[in-house]
């Protein structure tokens, strides 16, 4: 990974895989989807304090924005209207984002995270996306607290992170699936303090008005009347999640008995991002994921289609790409 | 009105109008409806120090809750699982609670809000409950300060004290109406800053991203995404209505972009009731109201049901009664 200073950027020849068509398969070329991006400084800008060269960094999955709005000077450049993604995005140059499916990737330093010593890179690069979008809600929304109860809906790739996360910052958590299956899961290796199977009335009745907040990670519909009934007054559920299609919101009685709110959020600003990364190295949170070759990328395709991966694919570009250069 | 001290609470005999069944007419008896009541203290219980006979208070919508949980704890006995209705509801001592269309009323003092001198009854009965839902959001949802811009969804009961209250606060108000006829009087009557016609995309279209909350007032189903689009970043809808049927949110982009979320409330606790009845003496905020006596209230029923009325009827209770006292 190379990254140079402030209006220096400059363009580095790179080689990765992609796919060329939305469906297609991926081969040596370039690509750009969801993801995120950790390796080593190569170079850095004349004007960059914040890396050096040999230090472990990551790139989420923005790597620009306007630094002239409210969000922007508010270190929210996540909500910025010209935030820019690192794939399939336009840059300030008119040139395409490319992810960071490469061997090398040029990125301006505020979208640089430096990875403390004791961070792998493996599982930390989930982090880059997956964790702070469940850290980021979890301290906006006044989760982050000793004291305070938190459920989790869904076990995947952002579900496990907000039980580490949740737990790390002192809150007691509650997992909420609609599978049994997640229960030993929840409880014996991720360190949840309690399991709430959604199906069972007995148990979700028990549970009314016992959590302050709940980070929803589900994206398929479902109904969020139950949920919000487990909320204390002045509860919140927050929606993680990318649903494509609208939810039902009963306002009353579900939301004014108790002024309670559904509120969304998306990733995280740079700050937060990294005080996200330092806090996760110093509580030792990391995703749990499945390191494989480039060359795994499309069977891994399916098994993620049919959600099975625990949690995460970390594709190792570096090895991959060494051993299939054209 | 009379009042008693704390667990002393006594029956007075009391004569009132009343419908025996759900959709009858009101005659001579007793009733119970939503609505709110104004009076002088005729009597107060032995401990009662926060008012003297001859003061003029008002009762809201609520006379009871638990006074042992949280929410009470926190003066939100408006949330408490265990609030009691003035009306329909079943009182501590097993009796239904009557509402206040009758000569007498006993509340406990900490449901009943001194009126300062310079409040008008007659228009500021509405205040204990209308005004106390806007207020108590407006406040709560961080809205309730110079140079926060506020929109107000719909111009009835609720809204019209929307609007007084946000600009008593300091706020920059716009009404966002479908009807192209309350242009005026939000502007001139009421003194909004300005108005937004739903139906027109272009008024739409400029005004997104300009505000920091909305209070919606209006009940039936409407699309809440357009309002959502209204909202700056971190914005917030603030549902009022009791719609019944539920409405559909798009978490994504919705409330995900912008880190935005959807909230109810309902009413106030007592000690911020307080705090807005003194704050609308003093920046002569009132409901506008027409004063009716009883037996006309079938017929406002009936203007009521088609919304012909600007904004809240008031039953001149006292004078009806003695007139028609059986």
């Amino acid at each position: 990974m190379a990254n140079s200073a402030e209006d220096q950027e400059h363009p580095v020849e790179a080689f990765g895989w992609a796919a060329t068509q939305p469906k297609g398969l991926l081969s040596p070329f370039n690509f750009s989807r969801r993801h995120e991006v950790v390796g080593e400084v190569t170079e850095v800008g004349k004007e960059v304090k914040k890396v050096k060269v040999g230090d472990k960094v990551g790139v989420g999955c923005m790597i620009g924005a306007c630094h002239a709005c409210d969000d922007c000077n508010n270190d929210l450049e996540n909500y910025c209207p010209g935030m820019i993604l690192t794939y399939s995005s336009t840059y300030h140059d008119g040139t395409v984002t490319h992810g960071g499916y490469s061997d090398h990737m040029v990125a301006h330093h505020r979208y640089v995270v430096l990875f403390p010593d004791t961070m792998p890179l493996h599982a930390g690069a989930p982090l880059l996306c997956a964790g702070i979008t469940v850290y980021s809600p979890l301290k906006y929304y006044g989760l982050a607290e000793p004291g305070k109860h938190v459920g989790v809906v869904g076990l995947g790739g952002l579900g496990h992170l907000a039980v580490k996360f949740a737990r790390a910052l002192g809150a007691k958590v509650t997992v909420i699936s609609t599978s049994h299956s997640k229960q030993d899961e929840a409880l014996h290796r991720l360190g949840a303090h309690s399991f709430l199977l959604s199906s069972d009335q007995h148990q979700m009745q028990e549970a009314t008005g016992t959590m302050d907040g709940i980070i929803d990670t589900v994206s398929a519909v479902h109904s969020l009347s139950p949920l919000i009934k487990l909320l204390k007054s002045h509860g919140k559920l927050v929606m993680v999640g990318a649903p494509e299609k609208p939810f039902e919101l009963l306002v009353f009685p579900d939301l004014a008995m108790g002024r309670k709110m559904v509120g969304g959020s998306a990733i995280g600003g740079m700050k937060e991002t990294q005080e996200m990364i330092d806090f996760a190295a110093k509580h030792n949170v990391t995703a749990d994921v499945e390191v494989i070759p480039m060359d795994y990328v499309n069977t891994a395709m399916e098994r993620l289609a049919r959600a099975d991966v625990r949690y995460r694919f970390v594709i190792d570009i570096g090895n991959s790409l060494a051993a299939t250069k054209l």
